[in-house]
């Protein structure tokens, strides 16, 4: 086992000057660009030195100096156990970057206690402001030790409204799924819903009945079923499905389509030819690889992570209520099939 | 919108002498808990003081006496588009805590500039070290801006050997996988291996011949079935697994056992009953939710994120080869039946 014990062996500022053959202050002013009148020669000779000895100017003295630093943090719930937690760090950090931010990520597991030593951390560490963010779209109680920071709110938010939250738009999102099935001639439309009371759930069913409404059709509460909210929720539900008699479903989420199909099959149906299906969040390893491959509306969790950036360096506002609400845009694929083809 | 402006009224340590009535080397004796002997009602003055004010000592400060920081790096290639990277992230970054350290987290998307940005910047911040990741088990070419910094390589490893590396062990892993099928009867056993050379492509083969070899079996190679690494190489794989006349199906990852699953359902076919299957992965959101179940073998993603800060502190060391392999624990659930039982 080798290692490298080049961190241990810093070079200073001071190495610069003594191998350039200048001050140290030259070296500084070359170095942070002041602007100083330092000769063509000596310039050359400290980037030289520079480069020989492999210097790096320190990052922490420079926040020191400047008082704050150029970090964000970034809190998450549940970083281990979706791709959705991936997908906000993603868009937060290259949203970061691009305004010269480093970001902080912790995983607090849901638990309160490494929440707070979290946020603790990040604020010892001078963060310039913290996104706070859950891997599903809910409300939060703003824990106490993020009054000491900006904050803004990622897939989460306060109802008090008192800090900034970027949101998934969820009606409009349920709304595109809808017509999707809609436009292709479909009027008896299912929805299995979930039965976790949750934003998607209300903002969801808001789009479906809007959708609904667009197209001249009377809501009918007996065509939405409430499902847990995952592959076994779509599949023990297939024959409550097909006794109202739908010929498009739009599901929750993609795991329910998910466990909806396998149910189809084991009773010899196929998707779109005997139900067209529409999904939701466009999940990866599973939205694009069902046979066949299924239509849904993606969750923009990548865009939450940007716009919480955007929110928190004042480059963007939330609306007056205090949330931004994202787009979440369709992504057709082949589950669903025109109405009229059955 | 509401911003708390906290964050820019940073509170010092002189303030907190001010407030509490005493000198500025007081209250640095109570912050840095020096031993040095405060009298007790002065030591309570500064702490209601700190805590009126809200004062947080500066880590910024304290890393640049101390001369290193309590960072470590994390470099990953894909942290959007899996879960693994994620729960690479998670484990390093509790072991981490436990010792101490904060994780500077950066996801490159694989390209090479951003790679270099990514570390440059972990240097410029001192990282005591930088855990260099990939999603998926491979070898890699260290780049050149890890020479400055002591590194573990984590789920990935260079063929010189010349940082230590911690890897998942692809030969037990595959052993056990086919020994859960072996071990319930089945003699004719298929494996669906990736068509992708990889590390894992070697070490499960091997450790499938080595199962085979326990069970007094001869290796059959045309029971080996390349297959592109997904769903939808598992279901154009049906037909040639079935041809084989195999009872027991060993798929190289969850993914491709999930296609293996839908395409012997339109066959009418059920799992376990007409095929045992084991995987491999086991997946979040997939494998505990196919109907059945599915058997599988853990990639230990969250271990390896572990293995890699414990070593990179010197807790624990690699082996001679320079490699840690970690055990990728079975799951067994309810994809497999006992031979007898057809």
């Amino acid at each position: 086992m080798t290692k490298n014990e080049g961190v241990h062996r810093t070079v200073t500022m001071r190495d610069v000057a003594r191998e350039a053959g200048v001050s140290v202050s030259t070296v500084s002013h070359v170095v942070n660009n002041t602007g100083a009148r330092i000769g063509q020669e000596a310039r050359e000779r400290v980037r030289r030195a520079i480069d020989k000895l492999g210097y790096r100017p320190n990052a922490l003295a420079k926040n020191l100096v400047t008082g704050s630093s150029r970090f964000l943090g970034l809190v998450a719930d549940a970083i281990a156990s979706t791709p959705f937690a991936g997908q906000i760090i993603h868009g937060a950090q290259e949203e970061a970057w691009r305004h010269g931010y480093v970001l902080l990520v912790a995983n607090t597991d849901g638990n309160e206690a490494a929440e707070a030593s979290a946020i603790s951390m990040m604020l010892e560490h001078k963060v310039r402001g913290i996104l706070y963010s859950t891997w599903y779209h809910r409300e939060v109680k703003l824990p106490a030790a993020l009054a000491g920071s900006d904050t803004v709110l990622v897939n989460c938010y306060s109802p008090q409204g008192e800090v900034p939250a970027v949101v998934p738009d969820e009606v409009n999102g349920g709304h595109d799924a809808t017509r999707m099935l809609l436009s292709e001639g479909h009027r008896r439309v299912a929805f299995l819903n979930t039965r976790a009371l949750s934003p998607a759930r209300e903002g969801r069913l808001r789009g479906y009945r809007r959708a609904l409404e667009d197209f001249g059709l009377v809501f009918d509460p007996a065509k939405v079923v409430d499902v847990q909210p995952d592959q076994e929720g779509g599949y023990a539900a297939v024959g409550e499905i097909l006794a109202l008699g739908a010929t498009a479903v739009f599901c929750h989420n993609d795991r329910v389509a998910m466990g909806l199909y396998d149910g189809l099959r084991d009773r010899g149906l196929r998707v779109p030819d005997d139900l067209s299906v529409v999904g939701f969040d466009n999940q990866e390893v599973i939205a694009a690889h069902l046979q066949p491959p299924l239509s849904t509306v993606a969750l923009p969790h990548d865009e939450l992570g940007r716009h919480g950036v955007r929110v928190l360096l004042g480059i963007e506002e939330a609306e007056q209520t205090g949330r931004l609400e994202v787009n979440c845009p369709p992504v057709p694929r082949r589950s669903i099939v025109a109405a009229t083809r059955r």
